[in-house]
């Protein structure tokens, strides 16, 4: 359904319901920070109109409140995993040992779910709908690639360790659903670059795209999610044997299992947070670019 | 925002998106079947919007096959941990042995994940969308009770079993998630039922619980396939250490590792189906009714 302009360059569109309509300011680049004519205008409608303004406003605060907790929450997980492969597990090497595995969960958790998510949310900061979109772009692409790269160094280290240490690859759930995880990132990383970054992708095949690949991002993390829960439940039940080798059992909640217990539900919780701010119809970057108020696009059509 | 009445009872909102802006009919029971003057008008609108109802008829098809493959996937979640507890694992008992335990696998993917699927889409099925809401109101609270029977009966079987066994409870990070899960679960259904059925239940409050009641929902099922996936992967190494006991090691992928592995496979295949189904705005039931088209409720206010 057409848009229509608002004063200022703010653009409402017709709404089935109050959820679905929300709409914030997104003026081009060009014009943020002037307060033009239009702009003192598009003041005095919201001024008429006190109720859809608290309303905006306690849409961006909500936002931003979570979008700082998914950081928060992001940051925790990534401490707590580096804290329990380098101090509880006994730190890093690349030598085929299990210092060699310890990089894995450290890569995994940290690509494959906090700078995906971190990623995925790029283009829901408000922030930036005023913006030239293709910056954000990039920024979403390069962040993407940095979870990428990590999350197959993470599955390299666990190839790695198994083969030298003759331990069969890709035999249990968590392997299945990790590695079909990493295997749709991988397609999806090349599907969205080639569908929207070329110049030469045409602008129906991206409106096509656009659905598939925001529907594949939550897959893909609701299987880390899965992959991760899994493998740290797996872990803890093999590194804590209380056997001679003087560990706790698992069944005691030693502080070693409470740190990874930790993980877990820290991981669940900045997966939903993510998956919160992702699903909200509110907080979606509008598609259509108010009429005669024009980007510069560097490409061919960076609105998709 | 207001929804504006077409002839024959079918409402068509004002949307932001073409995809936010699917309305399917939803004329009231007792006018279904009926040719009548405003039905035959609705028709001559339609006729002349013939890409419309394409649309519309492509977006039901594409509902009901999800929803087929929903019920086969969900089928085959229950014939595969009933396969396993029942053959694999020695049958059922509730005497403390191991065949206690073999109740826990199969009630919680019967009850939290496939009965609670099952129940979670009863409202997207848009051939009830033109009857009175309460039947379905009451199918969906009573699908949801057996679901949380059966999730807190599968508990107890493990709970049991663990104390008769002397083994710790609620410690593994798969407890913790499925735990948490039966206890929102339990929580958000007294919580639904006390807001949605009693009816001295004030219209503004369902209006406010029913976000919050869609979106717990959706978390519940995504814990209880993150428990599931760390349940099966976790008893999978627990009952194949290829030892005395004459099992092969899971290493190896006897053929009750596939089935294990499958099943899991299976039952993230049905989570993503439904959510899917609930995420998708076309399917939703409309919230609105046509204004004079009036149902005949037999609580206080069930459209909410």
């Amino acid at each position: 359904m057409r848009q229509q302009v608002q004063p200022g360059g703010a653009s409402s569109a017709s709404c089935s319901s109050t959820s679905e309509c929300f709409s914030l300011s997104h003026r081009p680049a060009a014009e943020c920070g002037s307060e033009t004519s239009a702009a003192s205008e598009k003041h005095e409608v919201r001024a008429n109109n006190p109720p859809a303004d608290l309303s905006r406003m306690t849409s961006i605060i909500v936002f931003y409140l979570l979008y700082l907790l998914s950081l928060c929450l992001g940051l925790a997980c990534v401490v707590c995993v580096c804290v329990w492969s380098g101090h509880w597990r006994g730190g890093f090497a690349w030598d085929g040992s299990a210092l060699e595995f310890n990089w894995h969960p450290v890569l995994m958790v940290t690509g494959l779910v906090v700078v995906y998510g971190v990623g995925a949310v790029v283009y829901r900061i408000p922030l930036t709908w005023g913006q030239n979109k293709l910056p954000w772009k990039l920024l979403h692409a390069a962040l993407m690639l940095i979870a990428l790269i990590l999350s197959i160094v993470g599955l390299c280290a666990v190839f790695d360790y198994h083969n030298i240490n003759k331990i069969s690859n890709v035999y249990s759930l968590h392997s299945w659903i990790g590695i079909t995880a990493t295997a749709v990132f991988a397609m999806q990383w090349v599907c969205g670059a080639a569908g929207f970054l070329l110049p030469c992708s045409p602008v129906t095949l991206r409106k096509v795209l656009k659905p598939v690949h925001v529907w594949l991002g939550g897959i893909i993390l609701l299987l880390s999610i899965a992959a991760c829960i899994s493998g740290i439940n797996e872990k803890l039940f093999f590194a804590l044997k209380g056997n001679a080798t003087g560990t706790q059992p698992y069944s005691s909640l030693p502080p070693e299992a409470v740190l990874g217990n930790t993980l877990g539900v820290l991981i669940v919780a900045f997966g939903l947070v993510v998956l919160k701010i992702l699903s909200n119809h509110e907080w979606q970057r509008p598609d259509s670019r108010p009429e005669g108020l024009a980007y510069t696009p560097l490409l061919q059509e960076e609105n998709e």
